[in-house]
């Protein structure tokens, strides 16, 4: 038997250092401070510790496959996050596929095991409800996993998401600006997390108007386009005095539905109904009337979730503590005409 | 040990059949003529051979995951295409993953490797260019592949396509009875095998026009919406006088580009420019200026897919010789305000 290899657990010990510093000193090394860098480095060095060998470990029976299910491959929200994760994966050499869970809490799980059967490196997941368990499930059985498009509140896992709460306060906030006093909130299911947060984000724009609105709420049953324009004819079923002016679309394929269910009905997008969407994908500027929307960085988010991910996955194969991270991007608000003001809608 | 238990070929022996008679009479008797069905049956019933005993074949060792690849995920008509072929494996109940090859040769091999890893049970791929060699490298491991959106032609493999031909002939010719003489063809890479055959059809309808029609050809880097708005710029720079007053777009999303690339400059779609892009993809209806497009029936090309490549595992399966199918589906064009002649498009 050839004498034991130096590990990084042996490294750490000589430097005097955690586990996940040489970790990242291997990996990262820029993000460790200069003398602690060395340290751990003569560690190496006088140990003959080498670099091949932790690269070994971490290929190992392993793939070079990451994963990442999503709730609507048909929305190109889902497909910029996944294309995003992938830049990330091919700098690292990895490839990254994709399932769909339509929406379907079964069709998570099945997407999930299959995943996991096929042992990917690690998972990348946008969850339809709680996703605590599932995750719970696949870190027992040694698989990382990043939340993304959600915040891990209650769930032990890395997460990347938007400040949605902010994001529906910015909508809202603007159409007050725009002089509307009967806005309506279009989206679900209400469960959802992120329906919850930007409704309570608009309900804290209400709150801080200078003057009474009105906000209603009209659920949909799941987010695409056909769910806007059912909801469409449920506000256009309202007389007109009561009818709401603005409507805030819970992400831009509702908006999208009810801009098409309005125009069709013959109204004027922004002059009876002003609309702001979520998302601000690709399709929202080129749409019938161009589609102001609160813009999530979404090829960012999926390229940090896969940061995050490499980090768990290195800091496993390391035998260090991971330490789960959560990154929340900041959402910003595109305005264009379908709830431009007047002056600006004329152009 | 267990007498040994009766098989497919031994059933396919006494009955006189070909043994993949014996597996469409288990999966498929629809399909089987009455009589030899009932000789399957019997020499089923005579040896005790059990379906079940197929259906443990079928499952034994193999996973119950099934893969597709395509050349760009951010484009609406291949997540459609994927959605249909994950209706017909969710009927079976397998799930399905996606995988990305981003146009780029060395990414799509990387895709079909992990999944091979994976050891999915078959494949469907959407290739960027000649895929025999990937497709046989497959079927040589034993993975079943089924080509999509593309006819195997030169390539040993079921597929399924449309008539792309026949949609850039559709395309042109209703171009041509709007009248226009002058008339762009926009798409690339020209070795793609789509955009020659819709350039091909292109060319059919224009040499069998009744007057006189120039078809220029903008050729692009690949089919997205940014490719479209710099082929707008292009077209843009000529004399109005030399300009094209039609524009034929090898896809919706380059047409969506086009469409973009003339309002910015403020020429009037379909007054100054009329556009016709191919796929039909969700939002060309809901675009700037609802968009003409040939429809290809996304999803039912997908479950086609999915079926084909079924039935080749299931041959696969029984041992049974497999013939490989080839569907085409036909194209339709539908006219919206992007071609629409003058009475139309005043609505």
């Amino acid at each position: 038997m050839a004498a034991k290899r130096p590990s990084v657990k042996d490294v750490a010990a000589l430097a005097g250092v955690a586990v996940g510093t040489v970790s990242n000193v291997l990996n990262r090394p820029d993000i460790v401070a200069e003398p602690t860098r060395r340290a751990v480095e003569e560690a190496i060095a006088a140990l003959g510790f080498t670099r091949n060998e932790s690269a070994r470990q971490l290929r190992a029976g392993a793939s070079r496959s990451l994963a990442m299910v999503v709730m609507d491959v048909a929305n190109p929200f889902f497909t910029d996050l996944y294309t995003g994760a992938e830049a990330f994966a091919l700098e690292r050499g990895f490839s990254i596929q994709l399932g769909n869970s339509g929406n379907d809490p079964e069709r998570e799980r099945q997407q999930l095991a299959a995943f996991e059967q096929q042992r990917v490196r690690g998972m990348l997941l946008a969850p339809i409800g709680v996703a605590g368990g599932s995750v719970e499930r696949l870190r027992e059985r040694g698989m990382p996993t990043v939340l993304v498009d959600r915040v891990a509140s209650d769930v032990e896992a890395c997460s990347v998401a938007v400040d949605d709460v902010e994001g529906g306060r910015l909508a809202v906030a603007h159409l007050i600006d725009g002089g509307h006093q009967r806005i309506a909130f279009v989206g679900g299911p209400a469960e959802l997390q992120q329906i919850r947060d930007r409704l309570a984000g608009s309900r804290r724009a209400v709150a801080d108007a200078p003057r009474p609105v009105e906000l209603s709420v009209v659920d949909t049953a799941t987010l695409g386009a056909r769910d806007g324009r059912e909801a469409a004819e449920r506000l256009l079923a309202l007389p007109a005095g009561e009818r709401p002016t603005a409507v805030f679309a819970a992400n831009d394929l509702l908006a999208l539905g009810l801009l098409q269910g309005f125009v069709t009905a013959g109204l004027r997008v922004p002059d009876d109904v002003a609309i702001v969407g979520y998302d601000d994908i690709d399709f929202a500027a080129t749409a019938a009337v161009p589609l102001s929307a609160v813009r999530q960085p979404r090829r960012e988010i999926g390229y940090s979730a896969g940061e995050l991910l490499f980090r768990e996955i290195e800091d496993l194969d390391a035998g260090a503590t991971h330490v789960h991270q959560h990154v929340r991007f900041v959402p910003e608000l595109i305005v264009r005409r379908s709830s431009a003001p007047a002056a600006v809608s004329a152009q």
